[in-house]
């Protein structure tokens, strides 16, 4: 990941009535992946604990995309980009196969999933 | 809000156990300031529901800073920011008066306060 | 009422891991037109109640109708509603409009949406 | 799926300010259900979710059933059902029993249970 | 504030797996009145702000309750306190009512309901 | 249990706006103990169930300190108890090692830390 993209994410806190930010998002992505990276090396207790704040943390993912998705994108949003419904739909699926599994393959692709929409985010706000 | 003392708070999503960063308190502020912002020229129903928003978001901002205080800073930051305990405290008592009042000044100050964690925070990434 | 109507509610209850029903959202938006029905009505304290509680039935809407997009339908469903994602998409967006208005009409056009998505439901129970 | 047996489903949501229906708590005790129906058939990791899930969805039977005890019925029901409290309590308490054990036994006896209030609930709205 | 009265408080904490207390109705409905008695001195927002915590404060007095009529009390209660479903029915319904006014009678009233659930406990604690 | 000790306990309920009591969090940091005391006698499903409302309740217990510490507590107390803020510090720390830990020790540690703010919290509601 690289710090050029995240830039932008911050300059677009100035919204009228809500302040929209796929960093959300993104910070409780980056801690399913701290999760199922320590997990190998973790004690029954702990293993135990890590995937209830896996489930957590990946139904916070999809509450932070939802009302990305619901609340900020417009009509306009949708006519610039028509894969917009679908990213966000393989988004917060993705989020929900983070739940589902220990493969922190998951993860990856859910952090994939998010910086795509960070993009498409980015340009909103910049245009 | 300058973009460059916002790169660094990226750069430390990478924690073992927990992703930590202001700016999930950051958000939430910056969402009063705009509430706060507008607010006089809402009408009747919107300026109800403003201060309903107002509550919650304000609670988001106490919640986070909480969690920032009590989970990432250790007994090493202290000793080298020997005001954090105070600093917290009253960017946490802050968030009690945007709640409390509908004066922006009192969200200006918040966010003032939660730079100054944000400063402290990036630091402690930093080294 | 009869027992005999009950029943075939619950036959799409039957799910392996979740039980999703559209009934859920539908619930909340009735409850959202009963109070916009009610508002013109009440006293001011109560009016006051009405908002707070219009604000909470409204995100509960959002949120059941969120849980069934993404956690029930699956790419097959896509296939043959291809509209689906844009339904969903309005439907929500209309619940915000219920949040920002004191209009019966939105809680009107809110239920609607959701009738639609619950002919889509349950034809694919029944195949 | 027939629409016409969903009509009546509605036909109970016409109360005044708050919208009862008892198929919220039936929702939950059926995905009860489902989950302990799939229990021992899942690998370690989903058995660990299933519980989590289970707490979940056993406190919001709990918490439907309290609202429609509390909420929806009033002294003329009491005097015409004199077991309702103890029907309710016994049905509270069974959702956690199935919180406390894996034995489907106990879901099933909850359903039963909720098919009781559902009866008295339908009767009530029918008079 | 003398220690020794502090001791016996947490004398009933020692149950073997929850802890209940009524306490935690109690607090919330302190807190109720508190709001009710200084409510006719406030200014418009605070007026606002008022009902919004009432809301909230009214729900977590109907939720401890809630708590500790189907989880603490078991059928030898019952049977020794035979209006004992309806004493917490009675108690709950208070709340709803201090929801629905401003009439301070109405948290007066929640409290000495609660008292009385008081009253029950520590006698069912000290048997 | 008598009936006169009950009283002093809701004598510091009595504040303005707000009613705070450090019984809410011990009342949690109890049912922790208990929660561990019991843990080793626990059959393998009842032990998942224990380290999820382990979370849970360890969460209450920092929820209710934090209330404490930010909203009850004010300048002049800091002067007179200037380790006032390390010592609800520490006192969540401890919340957080009875989550990460099944060492019944560390729930001992936070119901004293919890006894110390009590003790601090008496003296200022008798002064």
């Amino acid at each position: 990941m690289k710090i050029n993209f995240i830039k932008p994410v911050y300059a677009h806190c100035d919204l009228p009535c809500g302040v929209y930010d796929p960093c959300q998002a993104m910070i409780e992505a980056k801690s399913l992946q701290a999760i199922l990276t320590k997990y190998p090396g973790l004690d029954d207790h702990a293993k135990q604990r890590a995937i209830i704040i896996k489930e957590e943390r990946a139904e916070l993912v999809k509450k932070h995309l939802m009302i990305l998705w619901a609340d900020y994108f417009k009509e306009q949003h949708l006519e610039k980009y028509p894969n917009l419904h679908d990213l966000f739909w393989q988004a917060i699926k993705q989020a929900s196969k983070v739940k589902q599994s220990l493969d922190i393959e998951n993860a990856n692709l859910l952090i994939q999933k998010i910086e795509e929409i960070e993009k498409i985010f980015n340009e909103t706000k910049a245009s």
